[in-house]
């Protein structure tokens, strides 16, 4: 399914600042800070990278969209082969669809009658343009919320839907889900007695595997995972019910659910930007060699003997996976970030010797984590051509900052 | 100066969406989830209480707006007794302008020559309606370029205007500002060469402070920063120059500023809304007794054997001082919060014998730190009569949410 529809006009969309707009052309020098700025180039190639891997393991690919939160950035994806996108939220749903998405899954549970009733609302205007909507559940509750929904959309849209349903097994992430085994078989067969749910297979997305630092270890536990996949599968399949796909997977560990034989869709997100946190990891030789692309742009607004002071603090960036890395264009200057609170980072030499950056110096920044950095930005500024000498190519929108609900 | 200007248009701003409009006037149990909750009766009694505080130490005080970037409440401040607000970052100026606000303190360092210009429009807009701005420099390359803005904001703007500088010194934050003492000097006579700037006093933040668990090391650090305000106010004197104003302290140590006799203006800001992290402080008997007024409300969306899990993860509220608190009706429900990761919290008993709240329920959590948690957010929803009983009274916009450069 590819994404035809273009994005239709959204009153509530942030219009993009003159400031912003205005910088389209510029340098890099021009941009003001701190700024979340994108290295198109590098995340081209990272989007390469992950649509060959694809291929050659003949796997599906549903990148999560909660990552970027872009629908300019979802529709790249499905151009380049994406079968989709998965969010976590509803209003991430509906900021995706409103952007021209047509086949989103929510790879989560939703409880809330009126959270569902927007799902349903969901699904019927995507079933209309020939798109798909999804979703996970892990309670019977779920599934009978869900098909009540359902049935009160279709009253109300006067045409039927399927929304896609999986059922969500825990499988190491202790989170939401199932344990693995017969606790999923009567979920399955529940879905399957309601006309607009169609039981599409098991979410058993490990996510906690994706930061163990090892590549042994996360080859333990996605083995693990595997073995609860295949038991549970076997379960249900027992029934005579097929499960026709199994969902997951996120950056740190791709190459071991798709090697898996048993995981058809794999959803990892971050490759496109990749963050510090992801750079700790031992590399999988078989992982695709993805680079940085995501960058805050900070300023050096106070200097000291002891450190510098730049304008950028944990409202710039997430700091729950770690600190920013100052990215280095050359050895001799290397700078560590200290934490200097919620507008603040400080700098200090990485090695004795080395000199701190003067004042009005600019500098960039590989945030910790991708994910809610990202959120706290209304736009991404994308640059061409590098970030030494390039220039500010287009303004990507943050459709789903802040879609929580 | 009273704020008189009713905020303009700014075609910026983003509209409220139909759902939150909607939903003033109805119960709290209609506020979907996740969502950031203001209890307005609290907050109003916390704001009281500050005023009541401030005029029984006849100091002048200045909200720090960078807590709640929401002009409405910048609006509320002054009409409590603020003299104004403080600010970090220019963009934040000029939100709270936009909205009304008509004295402002960028309590920060500005360095890019094309911000200090916006600066300095800043500067010339408000003393078109007699208000006033003003800003913090540690260096003499801030003091000059500063100077040569304003120069240049005159000859476009026609006018002349002054702005009140604040000279930053470090008196244990180890963040901007230059060490206490003769540092302090040169920087003094510099603003007062300049026309346009004002040598306004000293800014004096020490904002570790804030977060020493006992009483004492908090006496003990703010008895440090009160000698080096002293010893650097004696330097500058000596000079022939007055330093009429030292401002500084936050809501963990004002008490001590405000019997200081040498702080002339508190910039505390959390009071309003508070935190899980200050009420980890051993309360000073002297400090007024702020209560909880800012929330996250949420949902449970999964439950297991061992835990619960709720829709709010650290996209719903900041993490940076620790994770948020389940807020206990009554005793039997304790409940712990731990990282779900960026959209789920994982909730577990706090003490045996207790039972894991039910799927759907309701539940509200007492963010780790009130400022980034706000950041995080577009809209608060204003509740009268309490968070069980009470309904929604209104909407209030982060005028100034991610408002970074």
């Amino acid at each position: 399914m590819k994404p035809t529809p273009e994005p239709r006009a959204d009153a509530r969309k942030e219009a993009v600042p003159d400031a912003l707009r205005e910088l389209v052309g510029q340098p890099v020098q021009a941009i003001d800070t701190p700024a979340l700025v994108v290295d198109l180039d590098a995340m081209q190639r990272n989007l390469a990278r992950m649509a060959d891997f694809a291929k050659k393991h003949n796997i599906r690919w549903r990148p999560h969209a909660k990552m970027h939160k872009s629908a300019a950035i979802a529709r790249l994806q499905m151009q380049a082969g994406a079968i989709g996108v998965c969010v976590q939220k509803t209003a991430e749903a509906e900021a995706m669809v409103a952007g021209g998405v047509t086949d989103v899954y929510i790879s989560n549970e939703v409880i809330a009658p009126h959270k569902l009733a927007r799902v349903a609302a969901l699904a019927h205007q995507l079933a209309a343009v020939r798109g798909r909507l999804a979703i996970a559940v892990d309670s019977e509750e779920g599934v009978t919320r869900l098909a009540q929904a359902m049935n009160d959309a279709r009253t109300r849209h006067g045409q039927a839907a399927v929304i896609d349903v999986f059922v969500e097994i825990d499988v190491g992430q202790r989170r939401c889900g199932v344990p693995p085994g017969g606790a999923a078989v009567p979920l399955a067969l529940e879905i399957r007695k309601h006309a607009a749910l169609r039981f599409a297979g098991l979410q058993a997305y490990h996510g906690r595997a994706q930061h163990l630092r090892t590549a042994q270890e996360r080859r333990d536990a996605i083995g693990i995972a595997v073995d609860d996949v295949v038991f549970t599968r076997k379960l249900i399949e027992a029934q005579g019910v097929p499960v026709d796909l199994v969902t997951g997977a996120g950056t740190g560990s791709l190459v071991l659910e798709a090697a898996s034989g048993v995981y058809g869709e794999l959803q990892a997100g971050s490759f496109m930007f990749m963050d510090a946190d992801y750079a700790q990891n031992e590399r999988d030789p078989a992982q695709p060699n993805f680079e940085h692309a995501l960058f805050v742009k900070t300023q050096v607004i106070s200097t000291c003997a002891t450190h510098a002071v730049c304008d950028a603090g944990h409202k710039s960036h997430a700091i729950d996976s770690g600190l920013p890395r100052v990215h280095a264009f050359d050895e001799s200057s290397a700078l560590d970030y200290f934490n200097g609170g919620d507008e603040h980072g400080i700098l200090r030499t990485a090695a004795s010797g080395q000199r701190l950056p003067a004042l009005g110096r600019y500098l960039w920044l590989i945030p910790g984590h991708c994910d809610p950095t990202v959120n706290l930005h209304n736009f991404m500024i994308g640059v061409s051509g590098g970030l030494r000498s390039g220039k500010v190519e287009k303004i990507i929108r943050v459709d789903a900052r802040g879609a929580l609900t």
